[in-house]
């Protein structure tokens, strides 16, 4: 019984003064909302100013927000933001801030702090709001789950990678030293608010890398998802999924409920990444290697799409995944304009990826592998001669379809 | 049921494009053990050389630790220390930090992130060991609970307060800005380990400020232990709860199990502070501006225990505590050596103390006052007229025993 806390005396050896062990156990619940919402900046919409407070709210005090932006997000966003307050009568601080690697660090959790002192917020009814892309959001995150041991916050992704992956989980998190996210925590904010409209400014090519994230999601658990993007790729390109035709409206609706659906599902009984066997590292065991080795050649979800191909293609000869299959994966990469191949995957470049992945995985690879479509299973005797055959089978591969 | 994760879509406004939400639940599990072990730097006691590591551990792999220490400790007991683990043939990295309010801070944490880096540790069988008072426990568990996403980490406190309070529990935290511990997590170590041999090298004073804290326990939870203090409280501090006599160790021994046991059942569940009427806060409404106000003149243990001077007389005036008890109380107060008065107990600053601690608890005092001896109770509506009263009282009382 957790709320039991009994001192339980012992002697394990006559020679020494005597011991007294006591347990504590407890649980901390965890629960947060993430929510599809459109219209996010619209002062009609009340969704932004109040979310993650509680139904107990004073609604007669003027509520007072502190929210961290992007840079570029502002330079975009900044005065429909800051109109959207102020027409809904809420005292708000903008802190701007530049978000990217070489910004990911304590000074800019460090800078965060300082404004939030100078401001001044009621931490119980206030809580922090985030805007922008996976490392804006990380940053805030950190820093809110710090600023007077948690405070809660809400995450607004801008990106379509953070709308399905970086905006709806719990982990926060800057870099330190050379290494990428070295300091964190998880901590998940009390909601995540998904409005798509935000990524109709990012580039083409960032929409892919998002679409990878979503592709990975269909390729290991939701064949429905898969098919979804193979039938309308192309289209949620061309529009930017902003449902430009009915069909384009209601596939791209579908393709980021099923993504979000999905990675939820993954997430809720592993928030804290216990558990090592984690469907949502497919795609994610040569990746970063192959990300740092390419720099700044890969985006991130381009690197993530090379290592699925490499392992549908280590599926394929292990007869997990027939020709079909491994056909149609490789042909909706292609179609959502990701790569399906890299000059940094020789074989000692995936080897050392390879010990990496499993000493980060506590000494087995835990590798999922595609079986099928729509599903995966791990495996721990990935041999190094069959990570090289499939690779040289990809660059052929490659090769004959003009992707290399 | 907290693994079903159901989007629920709902249209809160027909004009509005359909908004779907997720909520996700799950809890967090916590244990850790606290352990009173005696002889925690003999070589032959492998307690502090195998805190913290599972059954599953590989006994045969070199182990290796990295280990902070407070400065002064380390000028005390580093020799000891390093013996400890050469012997055990443990490779280990001491990193000593100066541990005041000073130095509480970012700087130090960042300090302890890049040693760690620079000495490199399996963060899933090497706990970081934190040895030192309550500030060096506070940083090394911050550093701790943010490296890698966590780091399990030993405590090991070697004050008498560290090892009642500061140590046993799960708050860790630096100062920023003006503000003491404004930045930092809840994140319990995954042991304590109490030797009370570490304080023999603490001064008198320091010795009966915690003893200050101990003695709260016994007043609002636990009489036994107060009659405990009162009955032996000269000759603990006579002693320093070393044992130098059969009695003397028996009273160390069982006041230092009963104060231990008392606050632990306090924050075994709440943990977070999620509940803000909390029995280890008796002492601490007042204080917080008393020692700040007081600087540097009293202790934390000195404030809290005037603190505990006033709000017996407050009881005592409201007839929850006899005049008998009253008495008692502080009485045994003068035999640990503490200040019952302080002459910046002026009307306006225990106003404005009440003030901020009832801005702190959410808008209500929530205020435990002692209900006789080993019991309090929570009130809501204690009068400035009341405090002055009994701060007149007690002035009264101070100078007539002599304590003004």
């Amino acid at each position: 019984m957790h709320n039991q806390l009994v001192a339980s005396p012992f002697e394990d050896d006559i020679e020494r003064p005597p011991s007294v062990t006591w347990t504590v156990q407890c649980h901390k619940p965890v629960r947060y909302d993430v929510v599809v919402m459109p219209n996010l900046l619209d002062p009609a919409n009340p969704a932004l100013a109040e979310a993650g407070t509680g139904a107990g709210t004073d609604k007669s005090a003027a509520p007072r927000r502190f929210v961290v932006v992007d840079a570029n997000v502002d330079s975009i966003y900044g005065d429909k933001l800051r109109a959207y307050f102020t027409q809904r009568g809420v005292v708000h601080h903008v802190c701007v801030l530049r978000a990217c690697e070489s910004t990911k660090n304590l000074d800019s959790v460090r800078r965060i702090f300082g404004e939030l002192d100078a401001f001044g917020i009621d931490r119980r009814r206030e809580p922090i709001i985030a805007v922008g892309g996976g490392v804006l959001l990380d940053m805030v995150g950190l820093a809110s789950s710090l600023y007077r041991r948690k405070t809660p916050y809400v995450r607004v992704p801008t990106t379509l990678i953070g709308l399905v992956d970086a905006g709806i989980g719990a982990k926060t998190g800057v870099n330190f030293g050379e290494h990428k996210n070295r300091v964190g925590t998880y901590e998940p904010p009390v909601a995540a608010l998904l409005d798509r409209s935000f990524i109709v400014t990012q580039s083409s090519r960032e929409l892919s890398n998002g679409l990878a994230e979503i592709l990975k999601i269909g390729l290991v658990k939701d064949s429905g998802l898969f098919d979804l993007l193979e039938t309308y790729g192309t289209r949620l390109l061309d529009e930017r999924l902003q449902g430009l035709t009915p069909a384009g409206e209601s596939a791209a609706r579908e393709v980021l409920r099923r993504a979000v659906q999905g990675m939820l599902e993954e997430l809720q009984p592993n928030l804290w990444e216990q558990e090592l066997e984690r469907l949502v590292d497919y795609g994610h065991s040569f990746s970063p290697s192959l990300e740092m080795a390419a720099l700044p050649g890969l985006l991130h979800g381009e690197a993530v799409t090379v290592d699925m191909a490499l392992t549908t293609l280590i599926s394929f000869k292990r007869g997990l995944v027939t020709a079909a299959e491994r056909d149609r994966v490789l042909a909706v990469m292609r179609e959502l304009r990701l790569p399906i191949w890299h000059p940094a995957c020789r074989p000692d470049l995936l080897g050392r990826a390879l010990a990496e992945t499993t000493r980060h995985r506590d000494g087995l690879q835990r590798l999922p592998l595609p079986s099928g479509i729509g599903s995966a299973k791990f495996v721990n005797d990935l041999g190094l001669d069959e990570v090289t055959d499939a690779a040289n089978a990809l660059a052929g591969y490659a090769e004959r379809v003009g992707a290399r």
